[in-house]
């Protein structure tokens, strides 16, 4: 475990690590955290939840951060308001990446001690979480850079494969299971494997592409109001969207802001960054329409997944007998089952090993700078 | 149907019988509509699908009437935006009767020659939507006195029965099937009958009553964000919310306004207008949870409903195989498939013959001012 | 006193005669209150300032009218937010004609015990007061009616005059003196007549007229931000403000909306309803300037005014020596002395004998539903 | 001239010399730049002003600049909004400092070339303008830090001296005149020396103090709407306001951030960061008042100035003659005429030399972050 804790633990700051010091504290919108936040929250689970908790004489680095770096654990004590994030200047990046050696530090030694199972679920836990930030880590990052008005680069670790068009699969009627089944690291929202009885369904083995999200642009896709749910008609009326994010229309040509710089569209790569409302609106348009997560699940060893997370006409709620843990790590999943929609699969921005078939990812309807695309069913 | 037809439409008027001329045209929340509005948007629901389409030398009443009065079918032209409804002071009330008047003319003649079976389709769907206003008309109704300092009675139409607690029942694991089966109208969102798995679960047999409601209050229940969503807790703080609508805690004692005047609360009433944040903290604090509208399908016929409509936790989406009807009837149910939960049953307002076991009433989260309440599952 | 007393009440109930009903309780925008908030507050102020104030036996109409219709004396108690007045459909119009009766008839009496000069002086504030009020509702009654689909007529009654341009009149350097001075009614707000230096300046004998402003709109006024203060130049891009307001351009023509019905624009008559930011870049257009309060009060016996409020680019402030006065009646003026810029003559819906040289309107500079003009100084 | 323009140039630097580089790139409030933008602000002065306009060869640093670094001259093009200034991390300071010295090197060898009289105008205008941003530097830093949980340390630099009650100092009635006459740099809204005919009054010859504001909490100001402007008063309650800016009530006494840190209260030193509507309420229950920025400079001499800039009751509106320069430049001061409240004096942050007695400081009303405060006039 020991090991599996240091690799992780470089990898965040290894994805920071092409960023200019200026990037680590903005918060350029509200679903948007600094990367000085997540390397600092990311350690204070460590610190809060492990060596807080079982070391006895165990010193922490400095009690304001509790304050500063929780997320949403109103468990765990009070916490800086989610907006307000890109206030902090202070501590500065060099006191944040001290933390994270002084709490490494301490975990290496408690991981050395021989710690119960209890102890090691809640570091496995830890680990995903900070892989979760990981992904987080890597659309925030493209949202600042890709907001600047130079569209510096990042590089090139993140990019998408070609999505070439293989056609439909069929899976027939019947009575499926679905949810967590083995003995492995899971999340307790994907516990709780259960029957679903599913109707004939056809689900294309690739995603929707550039291309062929021009093609419903061109159709008049974002004005034609017949195509689109009613709040996401408000949506696109109140934004003036008429694009996914990142697409600039420049020099008579679709380019987008990939993190290696601003580009011609490339039309083979699988369409990233729109949110629920213009996924279902696709589909309306292609009269076909999206899988739900069960028909996902059921149908995923058909086709190639993974290079982005793909939306489902599902709701987030809870499995049958799903029960909320105590305390504050019972804040991680259930909370959340509200007026949120279920993604499947995984992304080019998911540490490998992390995601699997049952993962049940989870974002508001509106929202897109997560990376996200769309698989159709009909 | 002629018959139907003129109870259904008197029924409207005489909902709105009570009323002071003065509460015709007020709008004091974005989700209320004028009274007014009522009356004369369910005219022209008859006037656009009906008389406009099918009646050569229909003479209409008034050529702005169907700006003003559209609700939301982007279909049927450009329409005065929800929010401003309540600026409207012309046309006066005795205009729009007058419209009524005009309009029942023209259907009465139209009904007396015979129309076809599509046509008797859409005037079927036109009362069951004037049915439905019926409905939102005593839940605004309620709203506009209920909000008047001096609490005005409108009379004791909509009074609640005494809730009994006849304990649980309970339901054996199986396959099960849930939708609209049969030849008399029903929605275009409760076809598509099929197949659902459902595990062992005993459900209440009555509506949690007012009584246990003050126990949640007083056992801190609205200070507890272990009990909340992570979007109900944000809700809380930010209306400080204490009490379900339309209680007041006066004189010692908690009161609500029922539409009668503002009175002690009644304990063996249900408690209504909980929202379904609230409903779903409840639900936490017993340790148990709220019904999905599959289990609660299945479960019917062993409780009394009608009373109230009970959210369950299952989102508004589209049963397998639904399609969206072409044209601006189309825009009834699908475009409203999003961020929506639904609610099952019927209320003292809902219209005798209306509401039916299938029948999937829609509302978001955070709303509470329809006439709703909350029964366990556990 | 008794018959001015009546006079004035009655012409309250007179502007209110041509209109519906319906027309009484709406507030379609913050600075607007409905029209039955108007006849009820300012018979409040004789009932709390006089009868309840003098009259020992005097029996309250109604103890939530107090609440109700304060409109922001914070001494005189809680009072209904200003937002919220559109909210009342209770009491009825037809109860505040009573209220309106019954503080009369106590008037009436009051008035025939030979008050006081202190209380007659409280009661011709109350009469001046309502006399504002008698303004403010026919800006209001236009602002509710022209925001009507059918721009329904009021009648003829605030009909403007044409404006002939008689050029300029020149006013000497030197000391002059501005302020009240007698032994009449006034407000606080004109007294300390002191003096004031003044430089040479040319006033204009006539208003800017519809046919200049539309010279100015075709010359590009409104897109040019050099002519703009710069809060003036955000609120002409976050309005989206192309000419002044009850404004359409609509069959290739420039019409307005006047209490009588949508019109094509009358050139002759002054422009009416721009607002401060509006005034001021017009002007600069014309590389003239607006006068200051002084300028206007040393020079008004050389042109007419009386049709439309004159926007002056003074700021509303104290006089050498104002003091406010002690108690609910010291909020009349002071508490306004902040962000406000006066206005000096008068307007067609300004009651007779209401206001004199010395008056000092104010309103802030955005506002523009005041029946307000523009006279230039260079 | 050379040796000035580098004097004042290093100094800005020297400003942000304790800074660290998190704190460069932050907008924790609209008002508030980032230093970062501050350093190429005022850089782009000179860029857009003098270079780009006079040196025929001249090699632009990044022509993105204009863009980014503009702030309000419409006339010199398009601009970030000013909101959205916290939302650049690129470019770098050390790309910025770059910039600096890129046209520093260009202003150096232009100065060496005898610039004509009109030249070194607007190098003298960019040094000031340069000054008027090293003391929003200073105020904008002091924001960022104080409100850091942390409350760093900047250092002792900006440290007010006590302010000793020296009592009154009366002026006699008579005409005075006010207003810019001389020879050497002045902003164009000092120009236009004239006449003003002041009443007798009496001027503190000290600030209030600490302990006097102290007095005014305890005696409820904070609490008694009789004190306050309509305005000011729902600005107390909107935002909660108890205290001053900067004041934390911890450990059962009044606390101040000065850029040292966070301190007890120093009874003995000015009170700093109030805004007109606390220092009006302030003068208001003294039973005295504010002066007008006439009453100020005819007084200046009798007392001692230039601690903190000095709220004046005077609109900031244009002297007698005033007239807006042409260009770009003409929209350094006349467009901020309206809404906005003069302040007299100087404070600890201003550079040296830069103000004088004439000078006309300007803020709008409810603004207290920059270094102000209150002297009384009765």
């Amino acid at each position: 475990m020991k090991e599996w804790y240091l690799k992780v633990r470089r990898r965040t700051e290894v994805i920071c690590g092409p960023l200019e010091l200026e990037d680590y504290s903005i918060q350029p919108s509200v679903d948007v955290s600094p990367p000085k936040w997540h390397l600092a929250h990311t350690t204070w689970f460590f610190e809060q939840f492990v060596l807080k908790a079982f070391v006895v004489d165990y010193k922490e680095f400095n009690s304001d951060f509790a304050y500063l770096f929780n997320s949403y654990y109103n468990n765990a004590g009070e916490r800086v308001l989610r907006a307000d994030r890109g206030m902090m200047t202070r501590p500065i990046v060099y006191e944040v990446l001290k933390y994270r050696q002084h709490v490494d530090k301490g975990m290496e030694a408690f991981l050395s001690l021989n710690p119960s199972k209890e102890q090691l679920d809640i570091i496995e836990l830890g680990l995903n979480h900070e892989q979760q930030h990981q992904e987080l880590l890597a659309y925030d990052i493209k949202y600042i850079l890709g907001h600047q008005l130079t569209f510096p680069s990042y590089g090139s670790e993140f990019e998408l494969k070609n999505s070439e068009n293989g056609g439909f699969v069929a899976i027939k009627e019947g009575l499926y299971e679905i949810g967590y089944e083995g003995e492995n690291f899971h999340f307790d929202n994907e516990e709780g494997r259960h029957k679903v009885y599913l109707y004939d369904f056809e689900i294309r083995k690739s995603l929707v592409t550039n291309g062929e999200w021009i093609a419903f642009i061109e159709a008049g896709g974002y004005e034609n109001f017949n195509l689109w749910h009613s709040e996401g008609w408000d949506w696109v009326q109140s934004q003036e969207t008429k694009a996914p994010m990142y697409w600039h229309y420049t020099k008579n040509e679709w380019h987008a802001y990939d993190m290696n710089g601003l580009k011609p569209l490339d039309f083979a790569k699988p369409v990233i960054h729109i949110n629920l409302y213009e996924a279902y609106a696709y589909a309306e348009w292609k009269k076909m329409r999206l899988p739900t997560e069960a028909e996902w699940e059921v149908a995923n060893m058909h086709f190639d997944w993974g290079q982005l997370w793909e939306w489902t006409n599902s709701s987030y709620l809870p499995y049958p007998g799903f029960k909320t843990a105590e305390g504050a790590l019972g804040e991680y999943n259930g909370k959340f089952m509200v007026n949120q929609k279920v993604l499947k699969g995984g992304s080019v921005a998911t540490p490998k090993g992390h995601t699997r078939k049952t993962y049940r990812n989870f974002f508001h309807p509106h929202l897109r700078w997560q990376f996200c695309g769309l698989r159709l069913v009909k």
